[in-house]
């Protein structure tokens, strides 16, 4: 029934594949929207006809030319969409651009169909979603709280299952406290990923596009695409998008020490935050009890410091002009800025670069961060109550991330025990990105958490892929003495080498066993009437790769190996000039089973 | 005659090997200190007999434990020294600070002797050198004209032989314009790279402690002592400070094109720029003509932008409860920051931000900038006319340099037709320091300038030894499209890589050119049979190997190559496979010749 069926980027593609068109997921999508009966999620819908008209222009099913095609997606309403009105929430503000914000139009190309814009507290100033004009979007999953923000709509939408991704922002944690609320991913990419031209910013300094997605996989998959570089906008930095890989065995993971855990009475979000560390250690995630005082000193910076002048930028004629035009309590927490001066702004930038500093070191110790997305629930009526006490709270684990340009991924967890989202956020330093997401994936499938509000399990994953050199990393194949457990791996190991798989090469290798030694070494010299080797494919950090190679002695080098597997990989090589004097071992087809037959014959 | 030793490090070093001592060099700077009779350089001397009590605890003549070994400097007013008073030239500021600043401190561990405390622009702000409330340094070689600031008394003492070398800072030229205006080099090192730990901030963003000495080696030598990181401060970055090598054969050099050029009338000094040019065109500096515009905006914020409140923040007590302390032009200048908002603050970041961006390409399309240091000279009498007018042209070359992020060294070009020192100054993006002393140490070579206003002549070199790879880099040989002015060469320098020294292999390697292209690629195969091939080396940093070698293709690879001058190094191997199919270019004996054949020929 298409009416079940889920709008993941894999069930969704594959349901395209059969048959289905865009026009039927079209269709579906406004029936998903309709039936919701929530009038906040959307400020402006896209014409379902001018949608179909868009999805006719893509030509045929091709998900390769096309990685996102046919996928209906939602933009909160301070990025730019063509000929839709931008309003950021606020009507006195809206203008409407020709032209797609520049990730907007690369969406597009790559086969996406934007179906709307979502609704935001005011200015994406909020971390609660109900600083709206308009009326609020509902909590997905539990009426009673609040949705988060200020990328409310784009998560609810999400969670709800009417699209297949939504683009947020995210400045103090707009992409990642309503992914939280609602049970979703939430992916919070490394500044200047992904552009900002065409998106009304909140602190231009510390801004990101952000994207919602049930689940991390999907959601990585659509990063990849955004993260084009825009060389219009002053911000924009190249970042690295390999392929979502499998995480390392092994990983050391900052968490807040007992003193730095501020969950303000809200016990069930501890302990579901404990439970997730045990699932995290499970998965080889050895947790480093880490102080977060130098964390939430940054993170009082962002409200209590200058950067609230940056808002101000954005909002100056209209507070001139129009203050009644502008929410009271942005009002208030905005117009601060009048009070602070050029000296004051660089007093700020000068605390921030010594917590930095101090941070550093915590940030060297371990290879991601992991926090509670959240540190409680809010229902409206606490916000209602105290509207910036409640929003402050919620921005405890999120708001020192942009300011220390850390990258991030918000993911379900398992359910806390009274049935809200279960969520962490993992962080790690800037264009670490994959990273990340390799871990958040692997921690959504253990948790196997709801997604959303849908009823929706996991998909089913393809078979899973062989496991590859991450972006940081060089994979090197090796095929004599440095394979595990042969006298030299130690060289490997001791860079920070990790062991990737066992292959083959193409059949057009000779190996020879070089005169000398101990250790007794291979020479692999590449002959069209060779033979297939085996060999061991290592992933070294590239840092160290000169480390590595300061290390190999002639007759050997570093060249390029082709697999059995259609890869080619850096690997051993040895110069031809050498192989006059060696013994040719070819025909035992690897260096262990050649050391076999030197074994002395055992009893 | 002891009254006649040059003080640069290779002959004082000579001296004292020779047997001269610690104490007699004392007397002796003390004795060209009171010579000079100009009572506007120092604002306090050190007690000889204590400096002398510091020279006996250096213990014997050690220049390899102590590379600056009993060499006597003076560092500007708003440095640091223990128990010496720090005035920033306004002595209701002065305080006496119980320890050294980080960098002096450094300085003195290796064995420099500290002797005074020099005079500056008040708070280092200004560019000519008399902005102070003590008399003003005399220029070093026309009394009529400005010394140059805000460091003039650092490149004064300098400039008269007093002492080996002097610190001054640097945030708008303040390195740079003093010394070109005395005839020494000075030295502006990349943000970050020498401690601002115990120096009076001007912006402290952008601010660097700088070096003068009479010459490029001394100068780079005293850097890579000074440049110790600090964890203490904030701004402070690690870089890397190889030995100083030689340049590599072939430069592009970016230079102001016509369009560019600002000498405010002084056609002398633009003559003295084109003659300049000439003599780096001959040094293999191929110039780029480069459209400056972007840069002057640059140039245009540091006092027309909010950078004025960095000032500020050191002043404001002083301004608020002590105005009359503060200069009058400073009172204009800096209090520019009252009518500052933090709103005005960003949005001049912002449009930095917007200006780095359009400043990208053109630092990309060069290894080096070259510009005038400064577009004209001032006399006492221009600047008394019109302080603040004088000032800003004085900057037009050296203004944006900081808020790029660059680094330079001023170095003395020949005299110009009019006597006064002719100079320019050479810059390149952050951490190529070394870089750009290497090119700069060969010009002051060639042009043979006086040095300052000592007389003296440049020291001769001792003979040359091969310059190597520091410990954390690599030596590489390339032969082919990587060496200097061929198409690869950027994939070395874009990795922070320094050229080292040409060679040819042993006679024992066959070259050919493979098949694909262009790029051209040459394959280096050894054969006992083959014969010695020219090549280069070059060092690359040990933690980019990996980076480098992702880009080198099959079938080529690094293995071991040996020299001709019998060391063996990292080089470009091939594939004895891949040589079948190409065409065998040994006996033109390199790849530049081999293209040389390729060329169309000329009438």
């Amino acid at each position: 029934m298409l009416q079940d069926l889920p709008f993941d980027i894999h069930r969704l593609h594959a349901a395209y594949a059969n048959g289905l068109t865009p026009a039927q997921v079209i269709d579906e999508c406004y029936r998903r929207i309709a039936a919701a009966g929530d009038p906040g999620i959307f400020v402006h819908l896209a014409d379902a006809d001018t949608v179909k008209a868009q999805a006719a222009e893509l030509g045929p099913f091709d998900p390769v030319a096309c990685p996102l095609w046919g996928l209906p997606f939602v933009v909160k309403d301070n990025i730019d969409a063509a000929g839709q009105p931008t309003t950021a929430a606020c009507p006195a503000f809206a203008y409407t651009p020709p032209q797609d914000a520049f990730v907007v139009a690369t969406l597009r190309r790559a086969g996406a169909l934007l179906i709307g814009k979502t609704n935001l507290d005011q200015f994406a100033t909020g971390l609660v979603g109900v600083r709206s004009p308009y009326p609020p979007p509902r909590n997905a999953l539990d009426p009673t709280m609040v949705p988060g923000g200020s990328s409310s709509g784009s998560a609810v939408a999400v969670a709800r299952g009417m699209v297949s991704f939504a683009l947020g922002t995210d400045t103090a944690g707009s992409g990642r406290v309503p992914a939280a609320l609602n049970g979703v991913v939430g992916f919070k990419p490394s500044l200047g990923a992904l552009s900002a031209s065409g998106v009304v910013p909140a602190c231009r300094t510390l801004d990101t596009v952000s994207v919602f997605a049930l689940t991390v996989s999907d959601a990585y998959a659509v990063f990849r695409v955004a993260a084009a570089f825009d060389a219009q906008d002053a911000y924009a930095r190249r970042v690295t998008t390999p392929a979502l890989a499998a995480p390392p065995a092994t990983l050391r993971i900052g968490v807040p020490d007992a003193a730095s855990r501020q969950f303000f009475g809200d016990t069930v979000q501890s302990d579901s935050f404990d439970a997730a560390l045990a699932r995290i250690a499970a998965l080889g995630g050895e947790p480093v009890e880490t102080d977060f005082a130098p964390f939430f000193e940054v993170a009082a910076l962002l409200y209590g410091g200058a950067w609230v002048a940056e808002r101000y930028t954005v909002v100056e004629p209209l507070l001139r002009d129009n203050p009644e035009a502008v929410l009271p309590v942005l009002r208030d927490v905005i117009g601060a800025a009048e009070r602070m001066s050029a000296a004051d702004a660089f007093r700020d930038l000068y605390r921030l670069q010594d917590l930095k500093r101090r941070v550093e070191p915590l940030l060297a110790a371990v290879d991601l961060l992991c926090v509670p997305s959240v540190p409680k629930f809010f229902t409206l009526a606490d916000v209602a109550a105290d509207p910036i006490g409640a929003n402050s709270r919620l921005g405890t684990y999120t708001n020192f991330v942009n300011l220390l340009d850390l990258c991030g991924v918000t993911v379900p967890v398992a359910q806390r025990s009274d049935g809200l989202p279960g969520s962490v956020t993992l962080l790690a330093t800037r264009d670490r990105d994959a990273q990340v997401a390799a871990f958040a994936d692997r921690l959504q499938q253990v948790c196997d958490a709801p997604l959303g509000a849908t009823g929706w399990t996991l998909p089913e994953r393809p078979p899973a892929g062989r496991p590859a050199a991450g972006p940081e990393e060089l994979a090197l194949a090796v095929v004599g003495a440095h394979m595990s457990g042969l006298p030299l791996n130690g060289e490997l190991t001791r860079l920070g080498a990790r062991f990737l798989y066992a292959a083959r090469t193409e059949p057009q290798y000779r190996l020879y066993s070089l005169p000398g030694g101990p250790p007794f070494r291979p020479g692999l010299v590449r002959d069209p009437a060779g033979a297939a080797i085996d060999l061991e494919v290592w992933a070294l950090p590239s840092t160290r790769f000169g480390d590595f190679i300061r290390g190999v002695p002639a007759p050997l080098g570093i060249g390029t190996v082709l697999l059995e597997n259609g890869e080619a990989v850096k690997g051993f090589l040895c110069e031809h000039v050498a192989v006059a004097e060696a013994k040719e071992v070819t025909a035992l087809g690897g260096w262990r089973n050649y050391l076999q037959t030197l074994a002395p014959p055992t009893a």
